[in-house]
Formats: C-alpha cells, structure tokens, sequence
C-alpha cells in the first residue's frame, strides 16, 4: 500500500527509537509488514469479514483484546486509582434530549460533498487533504527527478466515503499523484492549507475546493457544495417510536447529566473527578485509516471539576518539571509545526498553557503514554487553533502520536469551561452547583428590579409573565441601563420578538447591600479524553521491528505491562516425560496471575520463539532435561534474546517482579546467571 | 411498592442465609430500604434522572461501577484465565445481514397488544402474568378472610408499556387485585397457565386473553390480537442509508463470525471456547423491574466448540460430585415447580442434562455464583421446555436466583448445536468446519446422483440449475427413495415451491465406496451465558440485611472478592497528628492494591462504621493516639461487628490475605489478637 510519509516514519527510515534501553537492529518499518501480523496472529480484524466487511468496524481477538484490556487496567491504575477518581458506567443508548442540550444534535457534523453523477459521497477535508498531497507527491517525485528537494507531512488519505461493505474496491480509488513540478509559491500555499485543514467551516472548504479545481478523484467530475452531516447513530427507543435515541458520540455528557449524584458522594467538595470507560460511537462520512478513523471505538475519559477560581493543582509540582514537546497555536497559525521543548512549569507560568491543572493533566498523560511504550520522541502536545476548539473551551491540547499515517490525536485534553453543565442546568431547572462556605462574608451592591405585579398585570395581560421573567433575567450591566432610562421617563424591555414600553410606575431599580456566606457556582470541567483504539494502533507501530537477521519476521517490543501474554513455556522437544513439568510450570505461573501460554507444537526451538516474538510476548521459560534432573529453566528475553538460568522457582519469582515491575531485565540479570548453553547437558 | 411475594422472599420472613459463616440479625427483607440505598450510595440510578429517566436504562455511580467491575474481573479469573479461553471484543454495531441469518431478524420479538382506545401498549405475556396473578391475589385475600389456604409463585408484575421517560406514571397503573374468591378449578388453572407462561405462542396468549376476559387493567377496554415487536434497535451505517444495522442483541453472533480466525489461533484443533464480556441491546416492550429488564445491560458469553461425537469433558470430574438444584422440563409441563436435589453426575447418567461437557458448565456456573456471594439456598438451575427452547437446541438450563421478583433467569446454558455456524457458513460459502485426522480411515458405502447434465439443462432450461441443486441436496435417505422410484420408472424432485419430473436417462442414484482419512465437521456449540446486571442485582438482595439495633441503616454483607472498597481508613478523632498517619496507611493499602476510602469526617466513629457498612466495605482500620505510640491499628470486620488489633503493616498484610481469600476472617483472629477498647488507652 503506498501513502505518503512523515519524517521518522519514512519507510525508508531505520526504526528511531529502543524502548526498555535495548537497541534494535535497523530494519525499515513496514506497515503491510504490521498489518499482516495484527491478522496471522489474530490481534484485529475487519468486522464480518466473512460477510465482507463493514468500513470502519473491527473486532479485537484474543491477543488484541487481551493488549488492549492491558492499557485499560493500567490506564485505571494510573488516574482513577492514583488520584481516587470517581468511576461510572453510564448508558450507550442517549436521550435524544440531553444531546439537543450539549448542542451534538445540531452541531456534531462533519461537511461531505457528492459527485453527483456517481452518487459516491466524500469528506470535504479529507477530498483536499488528500488531493493536495497527491499534488504534493507529484511535485516531490518530478523535482527529485531533477534533483529537488522534499516538502511536507501529511495525515489521512481522501477516499471515497462508502457506508458499504467493501473497503477493498475504496482503495483502489485513491488519489493518484500525477508527475506534474508545481510553482514554490502554490507549495507554501498547498502546505499552509494543510497545517490548517481541520480549521476550515462548511464555506471555506467549498471556496478551496473551486480555487484548487479540485475535482472527485475517480470520475474527475465536480462535486456538490458541502452540506453537513450528523455523525451520530440514530434510533428509537421504546415500541411507540416517539423516544428518539442517539448512540453516545462520547461519554462525557453521561457524567454531566450525573454530577448531582458525584457531587454529593464526594461531600459535596470539589475538586474531584469521574472517569468512564466505554464505547463511544460516530457514523464517520469515510473510514480509511484502520483503526485511526472507526465508527465505534473504545474511549477513556475523565471529568475533573474544578472551581474556576482556584485552577491551581495540589500535585502540579510532581509534574511541573517534566520537559514536554509544544506544538502551540500561533506556530500553527502562521503555517508551521516548529516544537517548543519546554517544562510544564514553564508553560503554565507563560500562560501559553491556561492553568496548573490543565498542564498536571498533560504530564500524567504523557506519563501513562511512555509508561505503556509509546515513543517520547514521536508524541507531542498540539493546542488547538481558536477555529478548531469548541466556542466555549477556553484552552485545548492534543497528545498527538506520530504513526506511518502521520501526526494523530491520541488524547485530548481540553478546558471546557461551566459549559457543559450551565446548559444542562438550565435545560432541566435541576442546580448543577457547588457551595463553597466563605471564609469570611461577602457584602457587595446589587442592583435589584422591583416590580409592581399589581399594574403589570393589568396592563400586559397574557404577555405580563413574559416582561417580568425578561426583566428578571436582566444582567447588571442591562439593569444599569434600565435605570437611567426609567429615571428619563420610559424604557424598552424586549421579551422574545415583542418589544414592551415599561414607566417608574411598573418598575423601578434598586440599589441593594447583599451579604453572602456562602459562594455558589458552577464548576470548571477539564476533560482529558483518551481514545484507546488509537493508541493501541500507535503502540503497535511504536513497538513493532524486524530482526537483520530474520527480516519477514515481525518483533512487538511490548512492555510486558501490556503484553497480551508475559511469558511462553516450552519444552526443548516433544518428550512425554517433559510434559508434567509443563503443566506444572503453567499451574504456578497462573496461581501467580502471569498469562502464560504453552507451545508444545513439533517446530523447532528457534521457530517457537519467534512465534512468540510475534505475540509480543517478553518472556520465554524453556524445559529441558537438566529440569527433570535439577530442577532449572532457562528464561529468554524477547528483545535481546539472551538467556538466563536458574531454578523453576526463581525464575518463576524473577518474571513475577519484572511483570510488576520492581525490577528490570539487568535486575533480572543481576539474580539469575547467564545461561551459555552448556548447563542442561551435564 | 407493594409485590406479590415468594417464599423465602417474603418481606415478613426472617433473611434466610449467612453469607461468610456470620449469622445475621433476623430482620425482614424491604426492597424499598435496599432501592433507598441504592440511590443514596450512588450504586445506580435512571439513566439521564434530571430529564425525567428513561424506562430501562440505568446510569452505575462509583460503588455500582466498582462492584460491576470486580464481578466481570472474578468472572475473567474463574472463566477465561482458570480455562484460558480466548477473549473477544467485537463489535456492538452488527451488520443486518449477519442477523438476518442468525435469525434475528424474523424472530427476536415480543408479543404486544395494545388498547385501541388509550393507545397503550402491553407486553402480552406480562399482561396476561399480571392480571391471573391478581386474580389469583384477591382470591388468597379472600380465603384468608374466611381462614382459607396459600398460592402460587409469581414472576413480574405487568404493566403498560411506555417508550417513555416517567417510570413512576406506569407504576400507578398496576393491576388491581379485587378480592373475590375463585373456585379452586380456576385456581388450578391459572396455576397451570403462570408455569408455563414463557411457552406460549402470540396466538395462544391471544386466545388466553379471550379465555379469561383479560381486559386492560387501568381502562378496562379490550385489547388488541397480539403482535410481533422486534426488539433490536435499528440504524442506519454510514451517509449513504442503504447499509442497515442493529446494535447486537447478545454477544454470541460476534464469535461465530470470527470462528475460522478463532479455529487458526487454536491451531485448529477443539475443544476450545471464545468469552467475551461487553454490552448488548434489548427494546423491551415494557421495562419495569429494575435491574432486571433493561434495554442495555452488560453480557459475558462463552461460545465453547466441541466436536458434537465428543461431548464428554476432559475435566468433568472436578464437577461432577456437586449436587445441585434441577428443576427439570417433566416437572413444568406438569405445571409444577419441585427441584431435584442430586449431583450432575446424576443428572448426566440419567440423561437429564444432555451431555458432560454441559453439565461441567453448569456446575462451574454454580460454583461462580457462590463465590461471588449468590446464596445457594436461592439458586436453581431450571430446564427449558420444548416450546420455550430455541428449535436447534438440544438441551438448555438457566441458572435462576431467587429475588423479590421471584425466580429471575440469570445465566442461561444452552446446547446450540451446529446451528450457527451453519446458516452463517451457507450464506457467507465460508467453510465454518473443523478436520481432525481418523486414527485409521473410514471407508464406507454411499448413494451419490449422477446428473446427465447435457440432457438435463435443455430439458428444464431456466429452471436446470435449481433442479440439479435439489437433487445434490438431498439426504441418504431422500436418494434412497429416489433410486427407488427411479428404479420403477420416473421420481419427481421438488426444487423450491416447484415439482419436477425425471427420468432415469437424466439421473442415476449408484453407491459409491468412500475412503476417508480425515473427518469434517462442524462443531457444537455450549453456550453459557452471563447476565451480569442481573447477577448484580440479585447478589444485593442477597447481601442485604440490617441489624436489629439499627433497622433504619442497611448493611450489604458482600465479600471481599467483589466489595466496591476493600477497607476503610478511620482516625478516631480529626486531631491534626493523626494526619499523616492516614495518609501512610491509605498509600500502604495502595500499594497492596486493596481499595480503600479514607473517612475523616466529624461523624461519630459508630456513624462513619455504618455509613461503611451501607457501602459493603468488609474492613476498617481505625487509628488512635495508640497508633501513633505504639504504631498498632485496630480492624473491625463488618458482619460480625468484631475487632482485633495489630502493628500497622500485619493488619495491613492480614487484610491483604483475606482479600486475596488465601485466609478467612476466623484465620485473621489466629493472627491478631481481639481488640478489647483498652490498648489503646495505655
């Protein structure tokens, strides 16, 4: 499969990283490689694959689910245990309600065009992007032809989209690069748009669409004007059709609609947080990127509520000192993708990150992601441009990870203010708050509507509520204005569409001493939200290698935190007297929670470990007859290959440690002697 | 909330059990008290409470979630790891052609009526258990008036159905019992009828409706023939509309559409299984028992693979000693209810239980329930009657626990024999088939057609192919009869709605010996099935109880395997110098991996105790001035009320042992002496 590629995942590129301090021999990354593997070894595979398929859906299998299901229990051991958090497991199935109210049911759309004449339907962005960088392509190959030079990094390709069965038929349709040199300057401009394109609104794309005449990439025809498309499954609850339902988009609104409840388990007392693991669902235009771009997928999210007065965090200063890799707005802005080195602490103290507990959140993600073997040399933290962010977010950073499909948001973690809950709030008429006694009271002036209901009444009839509810709902500053216009004769009062004329005689504005003991208000959110199908796939890439030795065989350098299995038992030959020691080595290593996995099969010794090291499996313990005779077994190392020796017991006691990791491999090593091949024959 | 009640469940009736070998205080069982506490323990609540709920969803809260979890993590330990099955996690979104051949699609309904008038709908069976069930009420009510006799067990109550989102609406329109006496025939009869309610067809529970004059209870009106209502929840997949899916209604038909990848993983040989644990869909008609009918509720299934000539098991012996509770299908369709009392060897030597390897799954479902705190006193494994069972079943079991509801089904255990994989493997022409090696080969005689193929097209022209596809379809014993008649003259052959007539020039039926040398076939499928939302709710009533010195609070008697906190951490009193030592403890108890709360408020320490009793937490540590002398904690366990006393860290490491279940509360007292309120005075 060709694609373009992305300085350090260039095919061509030796591997860059060692992960747990082994080094890798060099051996070009290959993505047919890995995706032949995930597939002989049963790590995913495409949904109903037997009935064709469906775009956009996979299923795990047994080493797949078991990997991810290991990020998972780290992941609840490194934020819901680590920092108490609350955990809840809320509905897929959404009242259609709540997501009216979040604003999904009127704004969670992606822009899709048509071509008209083939009725084949494409996402508006991804038709630029992936045009724009065939152009790209083209002009790389035709100026290296001449010698040229290299530009650009890219993302997703732009396929046709297909609600369909067949992923195999879209990707033949992929945009063709043709040889054609272009002008520097309509290069800057095809780059500037691609560092902006997921900046872009319904009109704007339709604009870059005429002014590239970019056509479908098939047919050649023009396509229709964007028009937006809800992403959200849509259904019907009940026998009466008259409850509409939504499959949730993400599982944040199921902890909003629930803060009452979290709020008065935790005593009433922020900050706390909830956090939920689940499937979350979107009805993708066109879903071509594996597991990058799927139409359900496993999401990790967090809610941390915070008064938006004390944003500060009690733990900052454990991460404040880590240095992480910026990527922030305005670099964006102006076209580039320079990164900015530096701490924590000193980007909160700049003010480039907005508060101490959106930039503690960015460093335990950055330390759950290099715990559970992701580069630290391909992630960084990208903010969101003032387009791209939810209006009322007030600051947005993406963990991105760099994959042979480029630059991917992994985990997002963003400020999204009272937002959330102020409408859900105000929907219901439920308090969504918190009351914070002072320490000491506050006395402040008001301005305050007195209403004489009595002449109101009359004088308004059925529109009297209305008026009084608008003038209720005033602000100061509105109040303000009132009053100098009463104190003038009349004043206007708008109640919806009507405009009403009120006198002193009806109302009148007051200046009122109020004296508060208690602070009432609705509190922050910062959501950091982690899309765990997505770093499954960035992990595999990250850990995935090839022997120089043994080059069509894959190595998974997993850390054996997440490995699907930690250990392999085998015995040297498919003698009948190794077979109890067998059982027996497996039977202790299950009492001592270790997923092991025996291969007993006839292929040699050296095939079995490879096997194994396509599993990713870190640790191999081998029989021979010095076991029956002295009770030893040799432990191999996956990424090293080396071997050690040293009784059933201790070594047994040895992979236990390092599986929790109290000790590393040279600890290990420290404990059991190497083993050079002469010990099992005397 | 009045109920219908059965024995042992009645509310007036001691708590019949004691978990963990602790006598509880008698004290009636209120399902009111255990719904309050639920609620304000936040174990679960309506989904989406502040827009009004919606029928059959449920939101769990941090204690729910947290017990959730540790059932679903002893179920991967006693399942998937003690038997190292493959885990699975596909997808929920399934393609309608998977389900239209799984028969989904034509068959997974309910029947309803609705009240022409009112435009309220019933689910039909409950309309019909509901109202005979009140009947059957006023007439207890009535003999008890006159000193008269007991009856009857009951399942749900039925009320209307409602897509809609106020619960408390539909409870008030309950079926009313009028207390009228019937004669003891009828008695009998309604009797027979509730017994056997889960066998009726749509039109049988029609011509019952007529029989009894069943009208709706709230407006009195006939209600409408019933009708089919499928219970899947429709959508739509990707922009284009002409992809339609259904949200999984069980997890089942994922495994078998990745059989083959599932077959090569195991190298293709069975036995083996495939588990998966996730959430699957229901459009309940009408959902109103809580818990226990819900439109989405978490499943774990087990598919486990065996060749259908084999069906004995490797480990059967492990279970076979166990005497369980059966009530068989003989008993019910005599319309009785008496359970056999015997061992599942007994129940496989008789034929009861159809095979071994069933009947080992139904011992190991047992033995989970138990160890998860289900009393087994309030266990019982029920047959399914013929007309009950799905048509390719051979023999199926439910697991059914005893709750307020009465019997509710929470685990099913079903022989699905080679269906599945089957029609899907005929629809997808995927061979869905295991071969295994004959030890020596089968040779055999048999009748194979000979079709003249060049005499038989333009014989029957359009209709060639159908013709010769029916005749190499046919049995053994259908060719038999054809070179019968063949032999007489002409055969007809029946090709779709249509007859044919052929003559022996166009076939021959002539026996053939064959040798084979590796058996095909495909396998049977056990299916043990999981309602863990239902196993969740009845192992709460099963906990639930309360002391008789202080009836108002509850105390949920789990233990320690799935309690959502492990211990509390309690200073005596809010003196800063016990501080740090909170802190100490509760990172000590982290680090152990035991989930703890710490509870420093300026309740009473008996108050904060019993707060922590509603939780279910089975241990607390208190820490006084003794502790900071002498460095001793006191642990109190919370069904006996008992406590001892020990140096910070044995506690520590005891409570670890007990939640490991590597020593019982009685070897904790061996290891630390009994608290006597003075240690820590000195």
């Amino acid at each position: 499969m060709a694609t373009n590629v992305v300085p350090g995942a260039d095919p061509d590129a030796p591997l860059p990283h060692s992960v747990q301090g082994i080094k890798r021999d060099a051996h070009p990354f290959s993505r047919p490689q890995l995706e032949g593997l995930m597939t002989k070894r049963f790590f995913y595979t495409q949904a109903f694959e037997i009935y064709g398929g469906v775009a956009g859906l996979y299923d795990y299998g047994p080493t797949g689910a078991s990997l991810q299901a290991n990020i998972i229990s780290a992941w609840r051991q490194h934020f819901i245990l680590e920092e108490e958090m609350l955990e809840l497991d809320t509905t897929i199935m959404t009242l259609s309600d709540v997501l009216k109210t979040s604003g999904h049911v009127d704004k969670f759309a992606d822009w899709m065009c048509k071509d008209p004449k083939t009725g084949e339907i494409f996402r508006a962005d991804h038709l630029v992007e992936g045009v724009l960088e065939a152009r790209l392509k083209g002009n790389e190959e035709a100026r290296k032809a001449e010698g040229g030079g290299e530009t650009g990094a890219k993302k997703e390709q732009a396929v046709p989209a297909e609600g369909g069965q067949d992923d195999k038929k879209a990707k033949k349709k992929k945009a063709k690069s043709a040889i054609v040199k272009l002008d520097d300057a309509v290069v800057e401009e095809y780059e500037s748009v691609l560092a902006q394109i997921d900046n872009y609104t319904g009109k704007e794309l339709g604009d870059l669409i005429r002014k590239f005449e970019i056509k479908a990439p098939e047919s050649g025809n023009e396509v229709s004007e964007p028009v937006e498309f809800n992403l959200m499954f849509e259904t019907s609850i009940g026998p009466t059709g008259q409850v509409k339902g939504y499959l949730r988009p993400e599982t944040a609104q199921g902890h909003f609609v629930n803060f009452g409840r979290l709020l008065d388990f935790n005593n009433g007392r922020v900050p706390f947080a909830s956090a939920h693991v689940g499937k979350s669902f979107r009805n993708e235009i066109s879903p071509r990127a594996g597991l990058l771009r799927v139409r359900e997928f496993t999401m990790a999210e967090i809610e941390h509520y915070v008064d938006p007065l004390e944003k500060d965090h009690d733990r900052f200063d454990e991460t404040a000192g880590l240095t992480l890799a910026f990527l922030p707005k305005d670099v964006q802005q102006s076209g580039k993708s320079d990164l900015s080195h530096i701490t924590i602490g000193e980007a909160v103290k700049s003010g480039m990150v907005d508060n101490q507990t959106l930039g503690y959140f960015l460093g335990r993600i950055h330390l759950f992601l290099l715990k559970i073997g992701i580069d630290p040399k391909r992630l960084r933290f990208r903010q969101h441009m003032a387009n791209e962010m939810a209006h009322y977010a007030s600051d947005c950073w993406d963990a991105e990870i760099q994959t042979s499909y480029g630059w991917i948001e992994c985990v997002g973690c963003a400020d999204r203010s009272a937002y959330d809950l102020t409408v859900h709030s105000k929907k219901t008429k439920k308090d969504l708050i918190v009351r914070k006694a002072l320490s000491e009271p506050r006395v402040y002036d008001k301005l305050v509507p007195v209403i004489e209901k009595k002449l109101l009444g009359p004088k308004f009839k059925k529109d009297a509520k209305a008026v009084e509810e608008a003038i209720m709902d005033l602000s100061e500053e509105q109040l303000e204005v009132l009053k100098s216009h009463l104190e003038n004769g009349t004043a206007k009062v708008k109640a919806g569409e009507q405009s009403f004329e009120v006198t002193p005689e009806l109302v009148k504005v007051e200046k009122r001493t109020i004296r508060e003991s208690v602070r009432e208000f609705t509190p922050n959110v910062i959501e950091p939200s982690f899309g765990i199908g997505r770093i499954f796939y960035a992990l595999l890439e990250h850990s995935f290698w090839a022997r120089e030795d043994d080059k069509d065989r894959g190595v998974l350098s997993l850390p054996s935190l997440v490995a699907p299995i930690k250990a392999l038992v085998v015995p040297i030959s498919s003698n009948d007297k190794l077979a109890p020691l067998v059982k027996e080595v497996s039977r202790k290593l299950r009492a001592k929670g270790i997923s092991s996995r025996v291969d007993d099969s006839s292929a040699t010794i050296g095939r079995r470990y490879s096997r194994n090291d396509e599993l990713g499996t870190p640790f191999a313990c081998t029989l021979d007859f010095a076991s029956l005779s002295k009770g030893t077994m040799t432990l191999r190392e996956r990424d090293s290959t080396s071997q050690r020796i040293g009784s059933v017991d201790e070594v047994i006691a040895v992979i236990k440690e390092m599986c929790d990791g109290t000790i590393s491999w040279e600890g290990a090593c420290e404990r059991l002697p190497a083993y050079s091949g002469e010990q099992s024959l005397d």
